[in-house]
């Protein structure tokens, strides 16, 4: 019955009509079988009210008690969900909160403002190597890092004009550079997700830990703790809500400038502070050179990890979206780099050492403030800003993964939002995969440190060197000043980023350099697989398919008489007069036992046996089936195979998989249909 | 169509008959969809002759070209399959070869025999880590042993006069004291079968490798090879030949007699055997006592392992079986009483230490015949009768799991023979548990010695209690005098057993206290879920089922419109008039777009839109499913599952299981019956 001509126009009833449609000629079939028609409509009315409402014409939508499960234990445990997880929000619930710029800062910059809690550190502990002497080099170094930082902020100035919509790395490399250049990028990126959550939260502990020392052994647990938490509140569906942002990321920011601040008032008061009592941490020796340089340098940069958030968000903003957005990005970019020169500077004139009980950032403002509540304060903050971070990445690794997924390159199941509209299957995977690399690293900040930034700066360099050629190709007025500084960001970030591998590839970065063509070549196959599914299981638009008129002969295969089989007999005696029961017996009395049963229990049905005297059940039954075609080659075989549900995992030990057997060899035959028919073994009082 | 009154009996033509019934009026639905009656049966002659006879009316007997699969790889396969292993033997090409006594004392004794390689080594061992001075217990405990080896004889001699159709522990015990003592028997017997041929294929290659040193650090690999060398030609079907068991053993019996004879003139003579340049295996040291001397009986009597195969093998006899079984078994052990003393003796005087490269057997060996080819053939023999002794339990451990699996303890392809006739799981599943325990322990003899044994002496025990308990039931002529008998080897054994348990127990003992208990736990658990499952499956065999005369709604679940939609909608075709499609939809749009394809390609089916406003799939459908139910109770609801048939194994991670969580809701609710459509993604140039 075809709708379209017909479209069933009459109010909420229409919904009913869909589901009885006797009056629309389809009692037919049912009359023959002893059914009056339209009595079906008269035994209940509207069933269908407490779980769906009526949408359209032929459309029913469910409600949210047709989400509920029917078993009470089932049901508590769904309570017990809603309780933890929240309610499910409808599709049509999701907020677009639009930031005004002091929230949209505190809600991009958590991520890049908290690596000043770990990235003076990162310097510190990479010169330790070659003695103490050499923490001179601290602020070079430092001062560096910021004229990268400048240029990067200018570049992505430019990206923010260009992509409103939001300039992700992924986005514009894929754009303007290709597939490959695209996936390169949001490889990178998934992978520096995953180093941002293990650092951030790994410092967070450590700088808690290193105010209250009895956390220190329990370090790793607390890690993964943390980690599991904020897994939880993002399957809860945390929104980017810039509230909860924003206190935290003041607290940090104010307290921040506060410390630097009187500690640079100490120094020229000639009152600079002091650290004592830290014992360096253990570090095998190596001698200064270019590379311990290079190493140092490249270990600081994780101070600009996060600098692409506000470029991502574009859309998050108030209109005028980009002006805004740049706006706060130059505020962003000039409050990281204040508060890294002062942690560096107060570093360098506190004698700040890397040691493996006190982060860095703790000693200074240990030295600064003296035990005072405002050191805990700051601990607390630094706690604080540390996870807002890990949660940023929690945000954008699963909105990547669900962009990748919509475009085939990852599993489908990354682009489906669970009942809180987050995207679960991300975030799980980030979580996980998170807590995988904190164990081993034993949650040590600075052996973290040499994997990360290298995705940060492999995905800056695509992004900029994108940009370079999106300029090419609109040359808009302006372009080639865009594009300048565009190619100046993107040949920085790229050196850097050869940098990096160079110097710090024995030190770790060569997982990441190894992981990262996995993870382009995995999303390769990944489409190459959807896309060779879609072309094998494709139906030719244009094909009209009719009712098929070949003629068939449906047959059972049966071990046994039992309840699956008569089920199947049954399922196949709807579908043609004759069914045919097929027995493979391994002697003539079992199989005569069967006949017997079979003709004297379910009359009508038509018996063979087929003797196997090598035992094996399953290859003469094929050649069976065979045999059955070849008689007429034009009749479709439909076989039912009565299947026994599995309900434990013994069961697969317990019983014969013939049933899988024979369809793996069936499907696929031409003129051969294969029905499973699956039975749940009930309990023996059903009887 | 009943056939039983209208037999077919036209000859050879009935088995065609059988597969083209038109003529029996079978035409009549075809012939609605256009095609003639009878034009079936003038398309192919007998088709079937290639791959099937005739056997009786409605009966075809397979034909070995029926097993052959049809692609040139998997032919190919076979072939190499059948070139290793044989070709297929049919059932009733099973031979039964009936012994004269001395090819049975071949066959059966070889594992009792080979124990001589190791216990008199085991025994030493332990007494070892008292000091050497107390090797002068070694004959003291080996005439204890060899006591107890009489007194069991004498017991198992009433056994093999009560069971001369084979009197296992097993099926005395099951018999006689009931299913649970009869278990404890049968799992006892099956740790020692995987001990026996862990032991024996060790101390086979350990004695080879005292006389080939450089074989030594490759041990382990060597014994792995063994153990599957045995399970590949027993997986080809070995009989448990007279012959291939006759050489080997009556070389070594005669050599080990041959060296017992020269060492004892030897030593009347004065010129005693003299063993040097053995540095004795480091041991902890610990004073000598009463649990060390029990220790190192209980380690001596793996000398026993194996006296019960006679019992075991009674119908193998020539006539008068149990006569025969029972000279043989005298001589049996008398063999092995003599072997047994002579080597301790030889050990004794010739000053024989164990050590980690010299097998004790192989240095009496070597001190009495010298380093001559005498001294090299008696290693080879060593070897050859312990390899012979784990083939013992390649036939045994099979045998025992099959007759476990008939009666329902072990699962069912326990008791299924493969292409040659040999019990295929049990061989294979014996020679990796074998594996599992030797690896561990490094193949080291005198590590898993304090393993052995304990089960063959528990099920000594239950199998002579129960022979105890069979004379008082049957009471016939001189059964107190058996009765008697039976209950002293009984106490003796059972002594021993709690001996071993006491004295071994920390010393690996405990392994096997722990694990025959879980074996016997399982068994118990399998039959109850056999005997629960087939509960469940039960049809009542008064109950006549009639052609279901209820009225039906097909309906198919489709996410999307594949050719697995097409197929399955098609299939559905043939069970009624009307088929609807049921589509959840995750916006009105998508849902549109679905309902319009599938009016435009598949005319005449019936498009139900379900929305899910909270993105579940799986639910929301089963309540609509549920609302089609209500409508008309009465009805049975078919739904079609059409299901993309995975080809590899990723096609887990990239596709929703949606389809099994509806099968899994569905199943087994009353008036509905699910059939999964499955359906094989071809190569895209198939379209």
């Amino acid at each position: 019955m075809d709708e379209s001509p017909r479209p069933p126009r009459r109010g909420t009833g229409a919904a009913h009509g869909l589901l009885s449609a006797d009056e629309t000629g389809r009692g037919g079939p049912h009359a023959l079988r002893g059914r009056k028609p339209g009595d079906r409509r008269v035994r209940v009315r509207r069933p269908h009210a407490r779980y769906f409402r009526y949408g359209a014409p032929g459309v029913l939508v469910a409600k949210q008690a047709a989400y509920e499960p029917s078993g009470p234990m089932q049901r508590a445990l769904t309570g017990a969900r809603h309780a933890l997880f929240g309610r499910p929000l409808a599709s049509e619930e999701e907020a677009h909160e639009r930031l005004p710029k002091w929230k949209a800062l505190a809600v991009f910059s958590s991520d890049v403002m908290s690596s000043v809690a770990y990235a003076t550190e990162a310097i510190l502990f990479t010169l330790l190597a070659a003695g103490a002497a050499f923490f001179t080099y601290l602020m070079p170094i430092s001062l560096l890092i910021v004229g990268l930082l400048v240029l990067v902020t200018f570049s992505y100035r430019q990206t923010i004009r260009a992509y409103p919509s939001g300039g992700g790395s992924y986005i514009v490399a894929h754009a303007n550079l290709g597939t490959l250049a695209g996936l390169v990028a949001a490889a990178a990126l998934l992978c520096d997700y995953v180093l941002t959550v293990a650092v951030s939260v790994s410092a967070g502990v450590f700088n808690v830990a290193s105010a209250v020392p009895a956390l220190l052994p329990i370090s790793v647990p607390l890690i993964v703790a943390c980690v599991l938490g904020v897994m939880a509140v993002n399957l809860r569906g945390i929104r980017q809500s810039g509230t909860i942002f924003a206190g935290p990321t003041y607290v940090f920011i104010g307290l921040m400038l506060l410390m630097i601040a009187t500690g640079v008032v100490r120094t020229l008061l000639g009152d600079s502070p002091q650290v004592s009592g830290v014992t360096p941490a253990p570090v095998p020796y190596e001698a200064f050179g270019l590379m311990l340089f290079l190493r140092a340098f490249a270990d600081g940069c994780s101070a600009m990890t996060g600098t692409e958030a506000v470029a991502n968000g574009v859309p998050a903003f108030k209109p005028v979206e980009w002006v805004n957005a740049r706006t706060t990005m130059v505020v962003m970019s000039a409050l990281l780099g204040t508060m890294f020169l002062g942690t560096s500077y107060l570093a360098s004139v506190s004698g700040a050492v890397p040691s493996t009980d006190q982060a860095v950032l703790a000693q200074v403002a240990r030295a600064t403030f003296g035990a005072t509540p405002l050191y805990y304060l700051l601990v607390a903050a630094t706690m604080g800003i540390l996870v807002l971070a890990a949660q940023t990445s929690f945000a954008d690794f699963p909105r990547v993964a669900s962009i990748l997924a919509r475009d085939g390159f990852m599993p489908r199941r990354f682009a489906f939002r669970g009942e809180r509209l987050a995207f679960n299957a991300g975030i799980v995977a980030l979580a996980l995969i998170a807590i995988v690399v904190i164990i081993p690293f034993g949650g040590r900040v600075e052996a973290l440190i040499p994997l990360y930034a290298i995705g940060v700066f492999v995905s800056f360099t695509l992004s900029q060197a994108g940009m370079v050629r999106h300029w090419f190709t609109e040359r808009g007025p302006g372009w080639r000043r865009s594009a300048l500084i565009n190619g100046v960001g993107a040949l920085a970030t790229g050196t850097v980023a050869v940098i990096f591998a160079v110097a710090k590839f024995s030190h770790g970065a060569w997982i990441v350099i190894v992981v990262i063509p996995i993870l382009v070549a995995t999303m390769l196959f990944i489409r190459r697989e959807y896309r060779r599914h879609e072309a094998a299981m494709a139906v030719r638009p244009d094909l009209v398919m009719q009712r098929p008129h070949r003629s068939q002969r449906v047959v059972v295969a049966a071990t046994t008489v039992d309840r699956a089989v008569v089920q199947a007999v049954q399922a196949g005696s709807t579908m043609a007069d004759e069914v045919d029961v097929v027995h493979v017996a391994l002697d003539r009395e079992e199989g005569e036992q069967f006949r017997e049963q079979i003709v004297r229990q379910l009359p009508g049905v038509h018996v063979a046996i087929v003797e196997s005297p090598y035992r094996t059940l399953v290859r003469p039954l094929i050649r069976y089936l065979e045999v059955i075609q070849s008689e007429d080659p034009e009749a479709v075989v439909i076989v039912l195979l009565p299947e026994h549900l599995a309900a434990h995992w013994w069961d697969r030990i317990l019983y014969n998989q013939n049933a899988a057997e024979i369809r793996r060899e069936l499907v696929g035959r031409e003129h051969v249909v294969v029905l499973d028919v699956p039975y749940r073994r009930e309990l023996p009082e059903a009887a």
